[in-house]
């Protein structure tokens, strides 16, 4: 049997990450109701991003140009990579502004569960990066979790080799505004092992 | 400043209900990582929704035809029509399957506050249903707040003329599976003094 078409679209609306059944059904509603109030502006909007946006190349950005108009800016400083996980990453560290270098998206971590391999995660495209422009530093901005924390292993480990490079990491330790009784026990432990001396 | 077509789609999608701005970063980014594979379903869903959805005129549903499926339906009792608020309301009744009348689909209640008033609730196109059809009865199921109840009143108002017309509402009480306990005192007192005599 052929599915109707509002079936079909409920169903595509509830594939989007974070959407359930009732909220894709709501959704569908709303566009349909008033299709030329709200469903033309979005079906345009689409088909702009989707004929527009492309990938940078160097980094994994995503923009209207390739390279992205990060990469391209000669403002910023092209001797330090600041290596995230994934887009949305980026845009954080874009968005508080403090960071003047470049960035690489790795597009996910390795996890051998999600089956997510180093060709997977643009490990070799960051190495040549860092031989061709003699990179200087190199700051993994991962998640801690177990793949996040693996991932930055396996990609210091691949950059050791490179004697002038310098590999960093976020520091870790009690979030800003954290109260201490809230703490997980590895944060705390982490915190704690990493104690700074204040005067 | 021209917008980006990345904010302007991310600024599209918070649009749609439920969603925030940081779901809609979400959701964009999923798009446009795997355009192929994600975004062009859905412009196609989209479109063809577009082309295809349309409003019955006689009930309010949407449906790939005009009359919809249920008002064309032979085997539906045509003389009781159960008014909902919203085609989101005639979807449950129709997942659950027990009434095989019409429906009216309000497309939602009177509020003084939202500016809702008796001509955008599809009243006179009701009141001409039940004239027409010569309808036996019509069921009220509208939610019991204060804007589905004043809807009820007004809508019973106009159509007490009918001398041969039942108009019913829904039953008001405890909902199953619920505990007195956490009832509110508006649900406990309407099932008291709805009570019925069990032998």
């Amino acid at each position: 049997m052929e599915q109707s078409p509002i079936e079909n679209l409920i169903n595509d609306i509830s594939k989007l990450p974070g959407l359930g059944r009732r909220s894709a059904q709501r959704i569908a509603l709303f566009l349909l109701k008033n299709k030329n109030k709200n469903l033309t502006p979005l079906i345009n909007s689409l088909k702009i991003s989707y004929d527009k946006i492309i990938e940078c190349t160097d980094c994994g950005n995503i923009d209207v140009q390739n390279p992205c108009n990060i990469c391209k800016n000669n403002k910023r400083d092209k001797l330090t990579i600041c290596i995230v996980e994934d887009i949305s990453d980026l845009w954080t560290f874009e968005k508080v502004g403090f960071f003047n270098g470049l960035y690489h998206v790795l597009g996910g971590s390795l996890s051998a569960i999600q089956g997510i391999g180093s060709s997977d995660i643009k490990l070799e495209h960051l190495i040549k990066r860092v031989e061709t422009h003699g990179v200087k530093e190199v700051i993994l901005a991962l998640s801690t979790t177990i793949e996040g924390q693996t991932t930055s292993f396996v990609i210091a480990d691949k950059l050791e080799k490179f004697k002038n490079l310098n590999i960093t990491r976020l520091a870790q330790g009690i979030p800003m505004g954290g109260e201490v009784h809230y703490l997980d026990e590895n944060t705390l432990n982490t915190a704690f092992q990493s104690r700074k001396k204040i005067t």
